[in-house]
């Protein structure tokens, strides 16, 4: 790291002060989350020190200099002092998990020690009850139904109002799932139990750590990742993604969401962004924010939490700047990064411990992974391996997501995630090029654009779409295409060709029109109804009949983000003219008299 | 990292062997190539160790447990023993810099440690001149003229032969300039006067360590990274870039290379691959290839270095795998990593250390890179900071080198380079869409593209090629548009309107064609000619006139790739509806009679 020497000034550079070029953040907690983060600090000259309670023997320890390792009790507040201490000329005290002694923070603060997030901010989120009621009080936040429940009677009277099963959660501490307890019937019985499962100690108390919501029938987990500036003046989201749990522990992460539309993601976007801009001063850094999405299409905010999270990892290898940098950047005043996408889907699975506690086993997925062309292994260092332990992920990255499918599929069945958890309920691929047509009649023109698609390995789907037949279709289908992840349509129609130019004016994808020979007037009717297009919508045509350019066009239109489809198609071209020279020699060789009767008599033998 | 007890096997891991989950990697140097080697090594489960003379002070110290670290000379068989002793369970033994003790190496190699790259690949690199006679010997590898001069009367003999000016260089221990003395006369005093720079005690000796180079007038620097597998069978090439040196030292790097044909791309890449192969046996993980492209069009190999290499950088931010895991990955027998680009373009800058000596004026390109795109920055943590020290580097990447264009210019501005300095002279944009005409008299019906790119933001060029006039350039310009960074092509021409179609023949990107109206058909003529391209070769052609229309279809192509662009068309036509909906509600306001008297009376008022 440069020396202190040469370093001047505060830790949040504005114009005009003289900035400071290595930055010193201490970190409480030192495990997988630290860790990342400690590996992207060196780049951005960030110098990072971790309190973990297993000190030397963390993850985070075995990415720094010892010296930076503080070992203790995330709730000792001598030993978050010790860290502080030791971390000369500190910049920064942040954390990467919210169970921790925000009195300490608070202590820090006062003493004038930067805090991000603030110790207020993450005493609102580490008490999910007081968070709760946070979002209810502040900015339009719509959550699930919840109440306080102090004692057994208030929890029989929440099961009456919130209705049964009932969710009881531990207000604090709780983590993939622990700290959650399913009530079915409203019987002190099964009260207490479930208050047991929860580490009440005496069920009878009249101040029990607990709270109820009600129970939410969602159709899918959606997660946002935000990250604010430390004025306050920035507030970004990263793409909202698919959180797929299994034994209420995340396994799969997919990204940008699928089975969601486009407007749907924004409205998740918006709302967990505004979440965390509800929190107010202090509330910087990254914030993984979990949403239900129901089944009568509302949007609700589950939990959230004051750090990079297990849903936002696949930002390592899909985004321009991971979660891990913009936490960083969020809590020591740097500019915040981008949050776009740099590839267009990623998929990250969680690398379990297996059953047999086994490393040799869990270090299976990963052994794949090193054989797969855009995946990228992320172990924890983790000292010891055990069943259902996050030993480390991995993310795959792609052009689409149908061509990332496959290798999604090794690595769910080496993991034992059935692919019935996905969205969907499977892996079916979304494919790159829609082929539709007016009428089945239209197939036997249309098929060769498919073939097409076929040489080239490029995933298509076949469908019947009639303007004039099944209008609503055609508006649903051209609506959807973009968010479906299609990226070209193919459109054949004859006649009264409206099919093309209709699917254009309702997507913002590239629409290729093949006009369908016509009996009447030679498919010159198709042509002039799909080439003569108003301003302002464009239908990329083709020679009538001629759906195997189509095909072709849609290869040279993917290509132009595909190097290799690129070189492809080069080399069909070359191929194209290595036919047509072979043809040449032969003519040249048999003369064209010989050749026209060996065309005539036997055609099968020249391949024309 | 996770303990021994569940690590069992050897470090080559093959089918059916049990594997090591955990790999150790002791490295001999740990400056900058070190460090980032050992920040990734973390995520693959790869504990690296390093020998360093700068100990805990180190680049690579930084960023690993101090107990992890020997200090000591990389010439020192004694330290490079201890590092080996020290890493408990060694796997590999590999290496950051060639400039250290190879019989060393080789010593450890006999007692069975394995060491890649082997001592004697590293022995070969490490003499410039041996390097050069092993790929004359070997392989097919052409190369600058080079001379054995051991004396100063060979040097003179070397001059008469190679010519002048005369490169003299070190045989080993040169980087970055240094080693290297351009002798320009063939005068005894200035002979002298080079081998004294070089460092050279005893001039009259007959046992001189430099070798002579012939002058190699080229027209550009390129470099290719290669990896190869530690057991042989496999090689591969990163794309070859630009290399931009200034004042001996590299600044800047442009993936893939520009102002080179793809084919030339290509012709380097496989000249580096075969260059690393013929050093056989032992030549495993990284090697930076340096080449010169000269004026003749000749490629020559200048020099090797066998480890991740400076020009190399790009590929951490641009590429599937980067250069320092696929090192890890070819010393470790593990699986190697996709070489290929996710990216179109990406440019590295090396930050230097300022004139000043100062860190507050060495930050300032890394300040503004923090609040660019898609910019990362890589700082190497070094001690202090010194004019013209490698003190880190900055990566930019974009979907096409004109999109990244600003930035790197705003970051050469800062760091002090000439633009100058770039292949070509300058940072002149290349465009994405390329709107070319047969004739001057189509630009008014063309112009309208070029309005539509320029509301979309894409750069684009309008230039007149004419099919049947400049047949020539019609060839050139097709087979030249991939390569020089247009993805789409729009084509307008009238009457026998021939410029699209043979276009598209000669290219693999998307062409689409502007029938232009005539006088004589209407455009009629043109717009047959244009769409009714045989089987093998598309066009996609858009009404006649509507040049607008081909502008659109060029922005629907590349949003295919470019998720902004595609919001912005769906907001562009969220504004036609608008406008259309405008122009409803004023004639159902007006009445269509005194609407179609507006219309007609002052139709400036009406907005048609």
């Amino acid at each position: 790291m440069v020396s202190n020497a040469l370093a001047v000034g505060g830790n949040n550079p504005t114009a005009g002060a003289p900035k400071k070029a290595c930055l010193k953040v201490a970190c409480v907690g030192g495990g997988q989350l630290g860790r990342m983060m400690a590996l992207e600090a060196p780049r951005l000259n960030i110098q990072m020190s971790f309190l973990d309670a297993l000190g030397t023997a963390s993850p985070a320890a075995q990415v720094v200099p010892h010296s930076r390792i503080v070992q203790g009790s995330l709730q000792d507040a001598a030993k978050i002092n010790q860290l502080v201490q030791e971390t000369v000329d500190i910049d920064v005290l942040t954390v990467e998990i919210e169970h921790i002694n925000v009195q300490a923070l608070a202590a820090l603060e006062a003493q004038g020690v930067n805090v991000q997030p603030s110790s207020r901010v993450l005493g609102i989120i580490q008490d999910k009850f007081v968070q709760k009621s946070h979002f209810e009080a502040h900015g339009d936040i719509p959550l699930p139904p919840y109440a306080a429940t102090y004692s057994v009677g208030q929890i029989q009277k929440a099961a009456d109002t919130l209705g049964l099963p009932l969710m009881l959660k531990s207000r604090k501490g709780g983590y993939d799932g622990r700290g959650n307890a399913v009530l079915k019937t409203n019987e002190i019985a099964a009260i207490e139990e479930a208050l047991t499962s929860l580490g009440v100690q005496d069920t009878s108390a009249e101040d029990l750590d607990v709270y109820a919501e009600g129970w939410v029938d969602f159709s899918m987990e959606i997660a946002v990742m935000v990250v604010r500036s430390s004025d306050g003046t920035t507030t970004a989201s990263y793409p909202a993604v698919n959180a797929i749990q299994q034994d209420s522990v995340c396994r799969v992460v997919l990204a940008p969401a699928r089975n969601v539309s486009l407007s749907t993601r924004h409205v998740c976007e918006a709302l967990a962004a505004r979440a965390i801009d509800s929190l107010g001063a202090g509330a910087s850094g990254m914030f993984g924010v979990e949403l239900f999405l129901t089944k009568d299409g509302k949007v609700l905010v589950n939990e959230i939490a004051p750090r990079p999270h297990n849903t936002g990892h696949y930002t390592q290898d899909a985004c321009a700047v991971s979660q891990f940098e913009n936490h960083l950047r969020g809590v020591s005043g740097l500019p915040l990064g981008s949050t776009d996408m740099v590839v267009e889907a990623a998929a990250m699975v969680n690398v379990l411990g297996a059953h047999s506690n086994s490393m040799e086993e869990t270090i299976r997925s990963s052994d794949a992974a090193l054989s797969m062309k855009k995946a990228s292994v992320h172990w924890y260092g983790k000292e010891s391996c055990r069943k259902g332990r996050k030993m480390g992920h991995i993310n795959v990255t792609a052009n689409s997501h149908s061509e990332l499918d496959d290798d999604l599929a090794a690595l769910l069945a080496i993991e034992g995630v059935p692919v019935s958890l996905l969205p969907g309920g499977s892996l079916k691929s979304t494919p790159l090029v829609g082929i539709i047509m007016g009428s089945q009649s239209d197939l036997p023109t249309m098929q060769a654009a498919a073939d097409i698609c076929k040489t080239f390995s490029i995933p298509y789907e076949v469908d019947i779409v009639s303007a004039h037949r099944t209008p609503e279709k055609l508006m649903s289908y051209s609506r959807n295409a973009a968010g479906r992840g299609l990226r070209v349509i193919i459109a054949g129609a004859g006649g009264a060709a409206h099919l093309p130019g209709m699917v254009a004016s309702m997507t913002s994808l590239p629409v290729i029109g093949v006009p369908v020979k016509t009996s009447t007037l030679s498919g010159v009717d198709s042509l002039y109804s799909i080439v003569q297009m108003p301003r302002g919508v464009p239908v990329a045509t083709v020679a009538i009949g001629n759906a195997m350019n189509a095909g072709l066009l849609a290869v040279r239109i993917l290509s132009t983000s595909r190097v290799e489809l690129r070189d492809k198609m080069s080399a069909y071209q070359r191929e194209m003219n290595d036919t047509v020279d072979g043809m040449s020699a032969k003519l040249l060789d048999l003369g064209s008299e010989e050749f026209l009767a060996q065309l005539e008599n036997k055609d099968q033998s020249v391949n024309v």
